[in-house]
């Protein structure tokens, strides 16, 4: 993340929406894939500074959560690319324009304000109290939905949410002081068998913070998918007792007034015990369509309807693009998402100035060129 | 140019239509400007092989044609280019299908064969025969249209095209084999006072076949428009002799069995004779939509009619995307064209093929990359 690409300063925390406290934006965009990373630019060179918001806590859509090390060969004038790359590229593209980064936020309920603006709710991924946005513009790009972390299911663990219980947390300053605060020496269990849930491992063995803390990776079983490079770094963390592999499947959880402990059953189909403080899940992540469905707008097979000259939607001054989006002839690729964005960024600009826009070239406009922030003589 | 994207080998120089020396070719491109270049790239993606025509010696289309040297900063994932990069980034990964490229002819006429097939012809813009394709489909990308030089009205000219007389002639080795058989130490008259112009002069100066031909560049004043390194370049030329400039404008030919010298004003109004064995005109490209307005097609504005779900034109088999197609909400941009273009290649595949195309991604799909020419461990 660039330190342009900023998170909102003051949260508003109500749960409820209140005028008074709602952050004012001119847009909102709603996924920050590839295309609403893009969106994101068309309104930028159109001086409007957009606000995205994701479940995940960086930019980039399944590029990132789905393949990220994987090529891609079908952008046009990029002959490769990793999914990974693209997301950096376009990051790199937006800079300009300062769009304000909402990471690890699910937008939950939207509602309209009365006055043709929207009241957008976002949902911390963390557990935070709900955070409400006031949008004179939507663009939701929300791809096959938001990423959100696969949950585990045992009776009483919510009460822990935020505390003790993580999902796919991010070993950040902030958050690391936050639970040191909670217990400084924690019995630290990370749950997951894949390349998050090692990676979460070694980060944590090396992060100067944990020395104190034990550290505990579970999963169902003795075989982890992760590169070579963590998996040899994983088996000296165990050589050394850094690190314990247990093998089991958590059923329950031991609780006073904190989290002490979970229940398990082992590779035999024994239950056992084992003491925890804090309870890091690494259960992979799921594309979770969900509250979009709520939100009163017209749905083709769980797709947006839109209308093809402006890409807005059922609503007025709400817009869709990307793989979200259904039109007769629809091809859900990244380029056409990258083409919707445009064409509904545009839309949304002309909706929102109530005027025609006049197209100008990147090449040629003195004004593109300044919000650009690059100078060209003539 | 790269070595695989080839000329046609054997040209059929027939003026009228016959099936029997008719190239026969899966898919036509009609203009090879950034949009038909896209859509010789999906085209190859599905396995066919794309044959493109312009009446410019390279690809680029108005990127190389207009503003080669400026930038570009709203393609996705690519912050900044200049129009020639664009064009060498876009030849770069078509190269893998090997598209056929017919430079330096110009579409003339399209007419149904009966069967569903279109016949196209080429004009050759140094003014050989026309030859003749067969297309089962033809993508129209002809942008704001074909970029022709810009003619020299005198009278009696026409009779010397090809032989003494060209419009912006590329110097290879073969076109310079053919003037100098014409004559071996020509006196080499260069019209024109922009870039091209200068380059040729240049060009002509240094090339070894040439050092017995004399150089005149004439203009209208004495004032060129390029680079300050040209200009440089052209005043050492002038300085030792090599290179004589004359201020003019051409006004009559003067010519035997051969032309042997242009009537011309001076700067001082008054008629002067310049001696001149060949002529060789770079007065700049100018679009033409020309034939395309006669090809029976639905238009709008001089616009083709397009359908949004498939981009196909009023005729079954010929597509068409880019500035050239008109239809609601479209904006002129290389972004939207690049869109277009693959909805049409599709779109122009599923027609060929009789079938739905089954959506396959290039990060994915082993088809795709055996096409592409990369292999991926699993
Ligand atoms: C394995 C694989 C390979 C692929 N290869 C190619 C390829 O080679 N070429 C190609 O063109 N396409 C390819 N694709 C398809 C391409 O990835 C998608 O078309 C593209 O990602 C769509 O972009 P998007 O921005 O619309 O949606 P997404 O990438 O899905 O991004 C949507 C974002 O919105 C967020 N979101 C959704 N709802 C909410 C909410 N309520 N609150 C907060 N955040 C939310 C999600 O977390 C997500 O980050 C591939 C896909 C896969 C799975
Ligand atoms: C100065 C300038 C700056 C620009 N800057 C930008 C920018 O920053 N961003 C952006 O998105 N767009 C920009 N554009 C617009 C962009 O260049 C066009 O949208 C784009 O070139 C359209 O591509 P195309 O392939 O459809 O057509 P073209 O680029 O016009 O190519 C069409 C080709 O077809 C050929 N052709 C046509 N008819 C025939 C025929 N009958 N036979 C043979 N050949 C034929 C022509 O010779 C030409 O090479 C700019 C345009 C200009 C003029």
């Amino acid at each position: 993340m660039t330190d342009t690409l900023r998170t909102p300063a003051d949260r508003n925390l109500s749960p409820v929406f209140d005028e008074a406290t709602a952050q004012e934006v001119d847009a909102l965009i709603v996924g920050a894939g590839p295309v609403g990373m893009f969106a994101a630019f068309q309104l930028g060179l159109q001086g409007v500074q957009a606000h995205l918001c994701d479940s995940l806590p960086q930019m980039g859509g399944q590029c990132i959560a789905l393949y990220a090390d994987k090529p891609i060969y079908d952008i046009p004038g990029i002959a490769l690319c990793t999914g990974r790359e693209l997301a950096a590229k376009l990051q790199g593209q937006i800079q300009p324009f300062h769009p304000v980064f909402h990471g690890q936020s699910q937008v939950a309920q939207m509602l309209p304000h009365g006055d043709g603006r929207w009241r957008v709710q976002l949902q911390a991924i963390d557990g935070a109290p709900a955070q409400w946005l006031l949008g004179r513009i939507v663009l939701i790009t929300a791809g096959v939905g938001a990423f959100v972390p696969k949950q585990l299911r045992l009776e009483g663990l919510e009460a822990w949410l935020g505390s003790q219980v993580f999902y796919h947390p991010v070993l950040g300053d902030a958050w690391l002081d936050q639970v040191l605060a909670e217990q400084a020496a924690p019995r630290i269990v990370v749950n997951g068998g894949d390349e998050s849930a090692v990676e979460a491992v070694l980060a944590a063995a090396a992060h100067p913070a944990l020395q104190a803390a034990s550290l505990v990776l579970m999963h169902r079983r003795d075989q982890f998918n992760a590169p070579e490079a963590m998996l040899q770094n994983l088996a000296q963390l165990r050589a050394s007792g850094r690190v314990q592999v247990v093998i089991g499947m958590p059923q329950t959880i031991d609780a006073d007034s904190r989290l002490q402990g979970l229940g398990y059953v082992d590779a035999e189909g024994k239950d056992q015990q084992l003491a925890c403080d804090q309870l890091w899940v690494y259960q992979g992540l799921s594309p979770k369509l969900g509250p979009l469905l709520d939100w009163n707008l017209a749905l083709e097979k769980k797709q947006l309807q839109v209308a093809t000259d402006t890409f807005q939607t059922s609503a007025a001054g709400i817009y869709a693009a990307g793989d979200i989006v259904s039109y007769p002839g629809k091809r859900k690729l990244i380029l056409t998402g990258f083409y919707e964005a445009t064409m509904a960024a545009m839309a949304a600009i002309e909706y929102l100035r109530g005027e025609k826009l006049l197209l100008e070239y990147t090449t040629t406009s003195k004004r593109l060129h300044a919000r650009l922030g690059v100078s060209h003589p003539d």
